[in-house]
């Protein structure tokens, strides 16, 4: 497997994580965002949206870090990502779309750009911005893994969920606009005990060959 | 089984189409999102992050509309919302993704009001904002639709699938902006042939008992 990734890219660390909890070998690709490669013809000629990550298995081509893990679960699925149970899973998925959905989609690359220019805000206000999202997700994630009694040393019980593989990219990118997590006790106690795992340790941004 | 609701919530919407494609009857709780009623505490019981939609089938309670979805697909697989292999299912969770992570969320109530205070912005730069992210999601969307051979009648071969459950409230909200779809003309036509199907009528706005 081929994956098409920048070291500092969430959705791309999420993917890696993925595949190293399924203990996955992979090729990396590294696509460098801030330089715009993602807008090459030969990129685009693989994923024609322009975005990473994009996950190569021989002949399919899969964008989207979601649909990318969903479908190493379906074709590996041992270490399982998701309870067996339909709550469970429901749970699971609910927790990873918070970060999918409301937090890593309004702090993107993309969108930091549009706020500069045509926006036209400073530093400062795209700071805030982000912030802003982050605490809103972070409080509702937090609202959840605190009272609900499925929550156990990981997001959903005792072994890394995909609600984990999507918790812990949005913790690290955070660091980025000096998020506060204090607020967020349980946040933090559940990222730190995945970072005592090795998969997820070799995932870090830090730790890719593309690193700078 | 109970649907917490809002006419005009294109995440509502999806689950209604949902519902409706897979003939699950349903009550509907409307919570009426510009009044705010998503923050009174009655409804933060349920689901503390005060975001629309909201399932609740029996004692379980599941927000966010895509873990919904997964879980009416999980309890009443016919008819099928995803396809049957690995590489199909994967590409309909792909372009159901680019609506629910690259479009929907930047458009959504919540940030056309951050837009709008404390950042200043006017309607006419709110609504360029909302027509952008809107053209580049559709653009993306229509690259693939166009090009990839799994594409029939709707998004994946000649039967609806997730990736048109998200693909038409996407269309139907982007009047709001009066964003022009005819650079997408295979976005189009497999909208119009969504709005020949009654479980897709049936779950319109319009049609609905909050509906203003």
């Amino acid at each position: 497997m081929r994956l098409h990734t920048y070291f500092r890219s969430g959705t791309s660390h999420r993917v890696r994580i993925a595949l190293n909890l399924k203990g996955l070998a992979y090729e990396q690709v590294p696509v460098h965002l801030v330089k715009g490669e993602q807008r090459r013809a030969d990129y685009l000629a693989l994923n024609p949206q322009g975005l990473l990550p994009l996950l190569e298995d021989g002949k399919v081509r899969i964008g989207q870090s979601l649909a990318i893990i969903e479908y190493l679960e379906r074709i590996h699925p041992e270490p399982p990502l998701l309870p067996a149970d339909p709550a469970g899973e429901a749970r699971v998925r609910s927790l990873a779309l918070i970060c999918a959905c409301d937090m890593h989609p309004l702090n993107n690359l993309r969108v930091l750009k549009y706020l500069k220019h045509p926006l036209g805000l400073d530093q400062a206000a795209r700071d805030a911005w982000c912030r802003h999202w982050m605490e809103e997700g972070f409080a509702a994630l937090e609202a959840r893994l605190a009272a609900e009694p499925e929550t156990g040393r990981f997001c959903h019980g005792d072994r890394p969920s995909l609600a984990d593989v999507c918790l812990v990219p949005q913790v690290v990118s955070s660091a980025r606009w000096a998020t506060d997590l204090s607020p967020y006790p349980t946040v933090r106690r559940i990222h730190e005990a995945c970072m005592e795992l090795e998969p997820f340790v070799r995932a870090m941004p830090a730790n890719q060959p593309d690193a700078e």
